[in-house]
């Protein structure tokens, strides 16, 4: 094929650009709308060294500027927005009709799509945003885990828009359980190395003592950081957690907003599934004034898995985010971070502790949560695909399971409530777990 | 989860209904509108009965009323029409302007993504018509055939939408690449046999003889009608080839008219793979017009497999479109039914011989042809994943790559010229496909 090679970042916009006025023009920065002080990270009283110097050494300039930032509002710049527009924001927001008839309920149920993007998910918000600051630093390499693969996909992916390249640490677990989002991340040109692995400290720690063998989120973050600690040529990025990764992601919730103004709805009730936090902050964030106003008249739901149940049954303190200590302590709800994490294709909710942004929504009150299991959710994307015909991702699953369950209790009282479930991603690349669930036997069930 | 059976199909519409606003009134009718008589279908001068009788027998009542139709628009049934905004109709036309970015090119390439349907493909649009006019007329069982599992798929769902069973018979060498679209599938509740199979005459005469083992569109083809003919309370549908099927299609060319307009473009290219020929039929037969009016200023290019090469190397003469004959004799360009179609991961475009309607086109002069080896498909993918970010179905790669073809032609001639090419369908559940290309050394290519 006669053409040149893969251009690397521009500072000048693409154009003509693509159709802008439906983009949000600012990031909603959850942290000073909290209602409560954020809880700042911290060091552990050990002599293994400053983390929080760590922090600044590897993380980009912008995101520890956003994470400083005291505004409620961040301006996007123009070429991000471009981007996001490119990528087809904002995505459609579906009344789920057929769920609705199967359901018997006078509620209506809207889903929004943050699965139609190329990529397959939300993750793709703040990966595009993160590569276009990391490029405009002059940063070549950037280092960062992914949990599902979906951050990792989506990180691959923005790297090579921005001719970056990504180096991405992948919770063992959820690596050996989907050999086609591999290849996916490989075609896209990333290097993937399985958590544990050999390739770092912590990693090595872990192996030579047999704990978190399976890997998971959290021993992919301690591999991440000290990978990119140890090569300070690279910048490390997060997918999840952080206010600025939540800030990227409230673009969902402003074009909800946006979405049922027009149709004259008004939500009763916003979900989402739960892993670190940023669907959840991204869909959420934006109708925070509207909670603090409306009290019980709009109920928060996060929906997390029974197997890491850190807001129905974790505890309200500082912890670690990755097994081996690597990272700073964080006030979070945690299961504690020698919890070993079972065996689950749901690799993005598989976390021991989590964001404290939610956490601060958790603790004064203005969230409530429920957890299900691995079961639960695949039921749920079976009925998913047999009403809507799309498959959602399994994290996905446990919020449309919440959405369903508020609904037959509309359908119980009469009350025709408006209710939105955000579908963070698309389940094409997770279908192991589904065949785990029903291959064989799916016609008979 | 407590909810009620999943309801059958009632004919009154879901109210309220999704907004109709953009969905196409009618479907474009090509036959009335070719310039030369359609070949009509004839019986061999066997003994074996009439294929014709078969036909009649096996078919819906409103399929053979449109195959028959003279008018150049067939209404839409309101509830159809409610069925494809349900869906997601219009689809997006894409302006791929990272592809253009690297390739460099002063052409416009657009993308009409069929692959953002819920199934992943633009079969759908004909599934759901299909499953309309079946529970319309009392039948209870749908059989069909696959090719590439997109179909099976997409009448699976359908026939769930409408409360019906369906049995789909498989093409074998593509049901055993694609493990995840057989769960699909199967979770949608559908049978599902491999073809050939030891279920039908035809299916057993060839696992006898030795010959088209791997399995075929045509031995799937010649196995479902058997079966229906041999199970009277069923009906034979089908994904392509036939005037009603290009018909139900031309919702895609419409609503690509409609979208352009807006734009203030008008086509130079129109592009779509080619197998049965309903992707290109629905894509272009509503610029049919625009073509006797522009002659070589509208270029109509049908790409197609170099494993299957009808259109660039077959002959313009009647066969059968399954190996056994059990199908009537129609008039297309074909390779003869006794080709041996080698192994490989474009089922969809996977054919002895293909549409008459395709075919008069060809045959007519106003259009162009081009084949691609599977390796040049799957490159094309590669290169539409890492640009655009989206996977695309490995047929609908063929489109592309003749999209870029042009765009390279237009960049050396310097003409900024309007290119549209049509992705027929999404490739996350025919990613074996790209992971034998790619697999383990994606990175490094």
């Amino acid at each position: 094929m006669q053409s040149r090679e893969q251009p690397g970042w521009s500072p000048e916009p693409v154009a003509p650009g693509p159709d802008l006025h439906d983009v949000p023009m600012s990031w909603f920065n959850i942290v000073p709308n909290l209602p409560a002080p954020l809880p700042p990270a911290r060091d552990p009283e050990d002599a293994k060294g400053s983390r929080l110097e760590v922090q600044q050494r590897i993380r980009l300039d912008a995101m520890r500027a956003q994470d400083a930032a005291t505004d409620s509002f961040l301006p996007i710049p123009e070429r991000v927005r471009q981007e996001l527009a490119g990528l087809g924001r904002p995505t459609p927001l579906l009344r789920a009709r057929a769920l609705e008839e199967y359901l018997d309920t006078p509620a209506r149920i809207y889903l929004k799509r943050e699965d139609v993007l190329p990529t397959g998910s939300f993750k793709l918000n703040s990966a595009v945003t993160q590569a276009y600051f990391a490029a405009q630093q002059g940063v070549g390499t950037l280092v960062t885990e992914t949990g599902a693969g979906q951050w990792g996909h989506a990180v691959a992916w923005a790297a090579r828009r921005f001719g970056l390249h990504a180096i991405v640490f992948w919770a063992g677990v959820s690596a050996r359980q989907k050999p086609g989002r591999h290849t996916v991340i490989e075609m896209l040109g990333a290097q993937v190395h399985q958590s544990p692995s050999e390739l770092t400290a912590p990693g090595k720690a872990l192996l030579r003592d047999g704990r978190h063998v399976l890997g998971s989120l959290g021993t992919a973050i301690g591999e991440a950081i000290s990978y990119a600690a140890d090569h300070p040529e690279t910048r490390y990025i997060s997918g999840s957690n952080l206010p600025h990764v939540l800030a990227h992601q409230t673009v969902i919730g402003q074009e909800v907003k946006t979405q049922l103004d027009a149709l004259g709805e008004t939500p009763d009730t916003l979900i989402a599934c739960v892993g670190g936090g940023s669907n959840l902050g991204g869909l959420m964030g934006p109708f925070l004034a509207d909670k603090a106003e409306r009290g019980d008249g709009l109920l928060l739901l996060g929906a997390e898995s029974a197997a890491a149940p850190r807001l129905t049954r974790g505890e309200w303190r500082y912890d670690h985010a990755d097994p081996e200590g690597v990272t700073p302590l964080t006030k979070s709800y945690t299961l504690g971070r020698d919890y070993e994490l079972p065996d689950t294709h749901v690799g993005g909710l598989r976390q021991h502790s989590g964001s404290s942004v939610v956490g601060v929504l958790r603790q004064q009150g203005l969230l409530d949560a429920v957890a299900y299991e691995e079961g639960e959710a695949f039921d749920t994307g079976r009925l998913v695909l047999r009403t809507e015909g799309m498959l959602i991702a399994p994290e996905s699953c446990h919020a449309v399971r919440a959405a369903i369950e508020q609904a037959v209790r509309a359908r119980e009282t009469g009350a025709a409530k408006t209710i939105v479930a955000c579908v963070s991603g698309n389940g094409a690349l997770d279908l192991d777990g589904y065949t785990a669930r029903f291959g064989g036997r799916a016609a008979h069930a």
